[in-house]
C-alpha cells in the first residue's frame, strides 16, 4: 500500500540540473517515480515541462522525498493553499515548519501565489492576512523599501524573529520554489556547481571582477564588502580606502579588529605593531593597538575621532566622510570593544541581515567569520566575489548555491590594489 | 550557412547528468540543438533515449561540440567506420588524433565496434587489423591476460609508445564512450559529483572502506596500494606491513623515500632520524638514511637484504616475503636510490600503468605525486580511495571522474591502523 | 665512569643562537657540560668566547652529543687531522662516514684546514690528497670552476656519486662547521630558525598526550576543553562524551553550534542533517537543526531540556550529569540561539576568561575562533594541546609562547576516539 | 649625546634563548650593549647571570629597547617603584601604560615586589593600594580563590575592565617579568617558539624582494628560478618572460609540465585547454597539451622549435634566445616527454646541483617538488625566495636553515607581474 503525489517542472530544467537533481532525490529517498508527460525544449530559448508522479511505501517517506523535490524546484501540480499554524511561543516554531532554500519562492495564501519577501535560506516563512492593521504594513514597507501594502504578505523569519501568534508555514503544500536557472549565455561570474580551482588566471579574473563592479554601479546597484583584518595587514588598507572614496562601495561589514587596525595605521604606521610600509616591527606591538581602542573610546566613537581630526585616512575614515554604512560585529576575541562595535551577536547580525538584502554584489575579503554570517542571508540571486588565500575557505563559503559567484584563492594584498587599479583606470 | 550533425544519447542519461552535460556543451561553444526524438525512463529503472540534431555555425565549431558530446557520452547517429591515421614518425602523432577519456570506449573497424583495451586518459587510440601477424597478438595477450586472439583490436597509447606505421584513430567518427552511470541503490563509494568536505564522520568512513576492501578480495580482485612517505613517518607503517601479510594488498607503488624509510626503521627504529615510538629524536637524523641505502645497495636490492636478514620487518620485507610486487619510481629529490628503485621516468610510469590497469581498488595514502601519477592511467571503473590531511589534495586526486570514489582529509597516521583493526576484525 | 671532550665555540654566538643550541643538545642527549672560560662580546661587534668540556656515560653518546654539537658550530679544542677511510665499493659509505651540514665547512688534512667544495647538506666528505694526478684536479676545476689546484683539495659527494677507493671522512675529528651569523644589521631577508611539521608519528604523540592528561588530573589539575562543531560532524562525539563522563574534564569552553549539533545527533541521530553512523543524508538538512534550538528554547535550556529527558546523550548531557561548567559563546553566524548561549561578546569573553584562568591543561579541538579567545587570556605556564586539521591553525594557535604545547596536524575524529581510548585504558 | 640604562638577567639565561633575544633587541633597534659582567653556569643545573648596560640615540629608542627587554625577561637593575597613573576614565588607559606578556610577573609598590594576579597578555596592570577598604579585598578573594589579602595586591585588567580612578602602572621601572625557562629534562610537550605567519603587507615584501633582486644582479650575481606549472597557469607567463629576456634571470630550473603549458600557450593560447586571457575554455583540453609536445618532437627539441618558427614567445621562447640554461627534470606524472626532459631521475638531480651551486640567489614559484630538490643542494649561504599560495610549501621551503631567506603565502599569479613591474620601473 503506497502512497503518491504528482509534481510539475518547468523551465530549463535540463541543463540547469534540475531533472538529474530530482531524479537523484527520488532515487536516494527510496522512492520511484513515473514520467506522465515530458516535453523538452527543443532548442536552447525552448523551455522543457516534466509532469510525473512519485510513488513510497508511507506518507512520511513521502513527504521526505517531496520536501527534497520542493527545495529543487519541482512543485505539486495540483496546488493548494498553504498550511498555516500559528507560533504556540516566542522564538518556537511548530510541528513541520517549511525551512526556507535561498532561491525566490512563493506561497499560496486564499488561492493567491504571494512572493515571500526577504528569502533567505533555513527560516520559517510568516503569512500576514491582510486585515492585520496597520503597524504590520509600516513594518513591513519600512523593512523592504515598499510602499504600503494592503493585501495579505508573506517573509522569513529566523527562529529568534518568530513571535506567539505568527501564523508559520507547515508542511509541503501551497509553495513553489524557482532555483536559478543557467544562464544562456557566457557571464564572468560562472553558474556555480562545486569545485574551485587555485589555479587560474589572477590578472584576467580581477579584470573581469572589475567589469562586473563597474556595471553594478552603472546599473544603481549596491556593492556591499565584508572585510577581515587581513586587508590591512597585507597592506591593501590604501587600495580599499580609494575605492570607498571614489563610490564604489556602499555597504562595509567588518569585525572590530578591523577597523581597530585601519585607525591604529592611521594614528602609529603600524598594523598590530607592525609598520606595513617597512616592514619594520617597531616592537611595541599590540600597546598600539589598545590605545588606538583607547583614544576611540575616549573621543565617543569612529565618527567623533574622525570629526575630531584624530583620525584622516584609511577605510573608516572614508566610510565615515562618505556616508558608507558600517557594521562593526563583536566577537569573543576581540580587545576593547570599540563604541561602534556591536556587542550582541543577535544584534550585529541583524544589522548584518539588513546590508546582506539591500546589496546586489558582496564581496568577501578574507574573512570566514563575517562572510558566512553575511552569506547565510543571502538570497541566491545575489552577485558574490570570494577571496582568501585558503582554498577551504573559497569552497566553503561558494557552497551556498549562488547562482553568480566568483571565487579566487589568491592574496588579498595583491589583490585589492589591482581590483582598485582596473576599476578606476578604466574610470578615467 | 550553417553544418549540422545528429547524435543520440541512451541509458540513465538523465540521473547521471549526461543530458545536462550535453545540453551545456552545445550552448557553452556556441552551437544550437533540436531535439528530434526524446524518450523518458518513466521509470528508476528504464532507461531514456534522446536524438538530436547539433547545428553549428561552421565545421571546426561543430567538430569540437561532437568532440566534446563524444566525451560525455552522445554519439553519432549514423554510426560509420573510425578513420584511421598511420603516425609518421615515433612520438608522433597525426594532426586529429582522437585523444581518450577514461570511460568504457569502442572503436568501428570495418563495420565491427571493437572494444578499446587499456582505456585511460588522454591517450591515442590505434587499432591493429587482423592481418598483423603474431607478434602482437602475442604482445596483447601478455599485455592484457587474455587469449591470443585472432580479429582486428585495439588499443590505447600514450605518446611516447606510438610507433611510425600505428594506424591512430582521427577525427570523431566510429567512436562510442560509455560514461559511468549513477548506481541504482546507495553504496559506501560515492558518484562522483566534485566537492570534498573534511567534515565527515571519520571511524563510520573508514568501517565502510574496510567492508569494500574486504568485498574486493572476497570476489578475487587485486588491491593497489600508492604509499608516500608519512604512512612511515606518522606512524602507520606497523598496520600497513599487516594488511600485506594478511593478504589485503596485492601491489604497492611508492617512491625510494618510503622503501628507505621503512627500512630505516626496520634497522635503527628511526624514521628520518626520529624515533616513531618514543618521538626522541636521536640526532643522528639524516645518517640513518643514508647509511640504510648503503647497505641495501651493498646487499644488492632489498630482496636480497631480505634474504641475508638485513631487513626483518615492516612494509618491504612484507611485500618481499608474501610476493607482493612493488614498483619504486624515483624522483629528483631522492638520497641514494636503492638499486630497486627505477630512476627512468618513462620507464617508472611505464611500471605503474601495468600496475594501475591490473587493479580493481586503489588506495592512495598520503602522496600527491605517485597518486597522480597512478590515477592518469586508471580507467573511471577502478574504485579509489583518497586519503590525505590536505584537502586541495584529496580534491585534486578525485577530480578524475571516477564512478566509485571515496576521499577522506584525514590523518595517515591513524586512518591506517583503524582500517587494518576493522578489516582484521571482521576476519576472526 | 664517563668519558668527556673539551669543545669551542667562537663567533656571535649568542645572538646567532649557537650557545644556546648547543647546550640544549647537551641536555637533550643526557651530557653533562662544564663551561671553563667564557668571554663574551661586550659590544655588537666583538665576538665571543666559550669552551667547555662535555660529559657523557659512554662513548656513543659522547660521539653523538660531539657530532650534534659540530652540527651547530661547536669543533673540539684539539684539532687533530680528519680521519679517512676508504669506501669499499662504489656508492657505498664506510661506518661512521661524516654526514654534512649546509653550511661552510673545513675539514682537517695533514694539519692544514681545508675548505670543503660545493658544499651541501646530507653527504659525504672525500679527501683527495695532492698527489692524485691531473684527471682528477681537471675534474674538480671543472665542477668548480676554479683554476688547477695543486695540492690535496676536499668536496662533498652525495651517495651515488661515491666511487670506490673515494677517502671519506668517518668519525667527528678534524671537522669545523660555520653556521650563518645572525646578520648585524636589519635585512629584508630574515634568519631562518625551522618551523612546524604536520608529520609526527601520531599515535605516539596521542598517547604521550594521554598520559599528561592523567598526569594533570592525577595532581588535581583542572582540564578545560575548547571544541568546535568538527568534533560533532567527525564523529569524536561519543568519545568526548566519555571523557566528560570518566571526569577528564571540568570545563567545557564551546560555541552555540557545538551544543546544538550534539543535542541534534541525540534527538535525531544526524548532525547538520547527515546521519554520522551510515553517512545517510536524510535530506531534512537544517530542519533538524532549528528544530532542536526550537525544542530547548521551550524547554528553557538545556539543563532543563536534560531534567525533562528531552535529551539523554552526547557532550552537553554529560556536562549536565556530572557538573561540568560550560561556556557557549555566541556568534554572528549561530542560528537561534539556545537560550545558554552567551549572546554578548564582553561577556562571553569575560567567561571565558574565568575558565582559562582556572585551567592547569588546555585542549583546543578544531576551532579557532573559540581556541584564539581562550588562548589570549591564558598565562604562558598553563598546558596546551591543539588539535586542528588545518596547519595554519595549529601554528597560530601554538604561537603564543606557551611554556609547554604540543600541536597535532589531524583529524578530531579519529584524535578523540583514540585518545579516550588510551586515557581510559591505562585507567583498567 | 646618548642614554643609558643597565639590566639585568639571571637564571637559565642561555637555554632559554632570554640572551640571544635581549642581545637581538638591542640591535634591532639600533642600540648598542656594553657587556658588564657575565657569569655563565658551568653545568645545567646553575643559572647565569648577565649584567650590561643598554645604550641609544635617545629617550624614546632607549624606552623601547627597554620595554622590549623587559617582555624577554631582562630587568633594570636598579629596582624603583612602578609609576602608577590614575585612569581618567572608564575603558580608558593612561598614556604610557605597560602593556603584559604572558609571563609571571611582579610589581614594585612601595619598596616590595607584589605578584601580578591572573596574568594574561595585552592587558594593563592595575594596582590596589592596601587601605582600599573590604569591597575590593572580597572581589579579589573571589576572583583568585585566595583568602582574603590586608596588604596591596596587584593584577591585569583588559582595556574594558578599566574603571576612571584605577591605578595603572605606566612606563617600564618597577616591573620583572619572568619567562618560561627550558625544561631542564624532556618531556612530551615542546617548548614553543614562534612559527610562520601568512599576512604580511605584500606589495611592500616585493618591492623590497625586487630591490635585492636587483643587487644581486649589480653585484654580477646569479639568479636561478624554480618555477612551476601553476605561473602559467595563473598568467604569470608573460611576466616571467619579461624578467628573462631583461636578463633578471640566469638559470631556470622545472619539469616537463611547465615547459610544454608554457609553449602550448604560445601555440594555442590556452594552458590545459584553457584560454588564460578570456577564461573560455575551448574543451579541447589535453589534446593541445599532447600535440604541443608531439610538435616539438617532430622539430627535435625545443632550440629547433624556436629556430623553425614554431615558438616565438614565452618563458621557454626568451630562455632559448637570451642563452638561459634550462633543466627539465622528468617525473612520472608527464605527458611525453619532450625531447629537452631529462627523464632519468639522477641525471635531472646532477643537472640542479650544478645549477644550485652556481647560483646567489634562488627563487622559487609554486613548485614542491623541484623547490625540494634544488634546495636540498643549497648551501646555506645562498639567498632565497619561496612564493607559494599553500603556507605548508613554504614552511618546509624554508625549514632548511638558509641565512637569508623570504617566504611569502601568495598567489604567483599576481606575485611575478607586480615583482616585474617593481624591478622593471627601478630601471628605467
Amino acid at each position: 500500500m503506497s502512497v503518491s503525489r504528482v509534481v510539475e517542472l518547468e523551465g530549463h530544467i535540463i541543463d540547469s540540473g534540475m531533472m538529474q537533481a530530482c531524479f537523484g532525490i527520488v532515487m536516494d529517498l527510496d522512492g520511484a517515480f513515473d514520467v506522465e508527460e515530458f516535453r523538452v525544449g527543443r532548442s536552447k530559448t525552448e523551455e522543457s515541462y516534466c509532469r510525473m508522479t512519485v510513488t513510497a511505501e508511507d506518507p512520511v517517506t513521502l513527504q521526505s522525498i517531496v520536501h527534497e523535490l520542493h527545495q529543487h524546484g519541482a512543485n505539486p501540480a495540483d496546488p493548494q493553499d498553504a498550511h498555516l499554524t500559528p507560533a504556540s511561543a516566542d522564538r518556537v516554531v511548530p510541528e513541520g515548519f517549511y525551512s526556507t532554500t535561498n532561491h525566490p519562492t512563493e506561497v499560496r495564501f486564499e488561492g493567491e501565489w504571494l512572493p515571500v519577501e526577504r528569502i533567505e535560506m533555513d527560516c520559517a516563512v510568516v503569512v500576514h492576512p491582510a486585515d492585520e492593521g496597520g503597524d504590520r504594513g509600516a513594518e513591513r514597507s519600512a523593512l523592504n523599501h515598499a510602499p504600503d501594502g494592503e493585501g495579505p504578505w508573506a517573509e522569513t523569519k529566523v527562529l529568534n524573529a518568530i513571535e506567539a501568534g505568527d501564523l508559520v508555514v507547515t508542511g509541503e503544500t501551497g509553495i513553489r520554489v524557482h532555483p536559478p536557472e543557467r544562464p544562456r549565455e557566457k557571464r564572468a561570474f560562472g553558474f556555480m556547481q562545486g569545485g574551485v580551482s587555485a589555479e587560474r588566471p589572477s590578472e584576467s579574473t580581477i579584470s573581469q571582477i572589475a567589469e562586473e563592479l563597474r556595471r553594478v554601479k552603472a546599473d544603481g546597484g549596491k556593492v556591499l564588502v565584508v572585510a577581515g583584518p587581513a586587508v590591512i595587514h597585507t597592506g591593501a588598507r590604501e587600495a580599499l580606502a580609494r575605492l570607498v572614496r571614489e563610490g564604489y562601495v556602499d555597504m562595509l561589514s567588518a569585525g572590530n579588529g578591523f577597523a581597530v587596525h585601519d585607525i591604529e595605521r592611521d594614528r602609529y604606521g603600524t598594523s598590530l605593531g607592525m609598520d606595513t610600509e617597512t616592514l619594520d616591527h617597531p616592537r611595541k606591538g599590540h600597546k598600539h593597538h589598545i590605545y588606538t581602542i583607547s583614544e576611540v573610546i575616549r573621543a565617543g566613537g569612529i565618527p567623533e575621532a574622525v570629526a575630531e581630526g584624530l583620525v584622516d585616512s584609511g577605510v573608516m575614515y572614508e566610510c565615515v566622510e562618505n556616508d558608507v554604512e558600517f557594521v562593526l560585529a563583536g566577537s569573543i576575541r576581540d580587545d576593547g570593544p570599540l563604541p561602534d562595535t556591536i556587542t550582541d551577536a543577535i544584534e550585529a547580525q541583524n544589522a548584518l541581515r539588513r546590508q546582506a538584502h539591500e546589496a546586489d554584489m558582496v564581496m568577501m575579503l578574507s574573512t570566514l567569520l563575517h562572510s558566512v554570517a553575511v552569506g547565510n542571508c543571502l538570497p541566491s540571486t545575489t552577485r558574490v566575489v570570494c577571496v582568501d588565500i585558503n582554498p577551504a575557505t573559497v569552497t566553503q563559503l561558494l557552497d551556498r548555491g549562488s547562482a553568480q559567484a566568483v571565487g579566487m584563492v589568491t592574496d588579498v594584498g595583491t589583490f585589492v590594489p589591482t581590483l582598485a587599479d582596473y576599476v578606476l583606470a578604466e574610470e578615467s
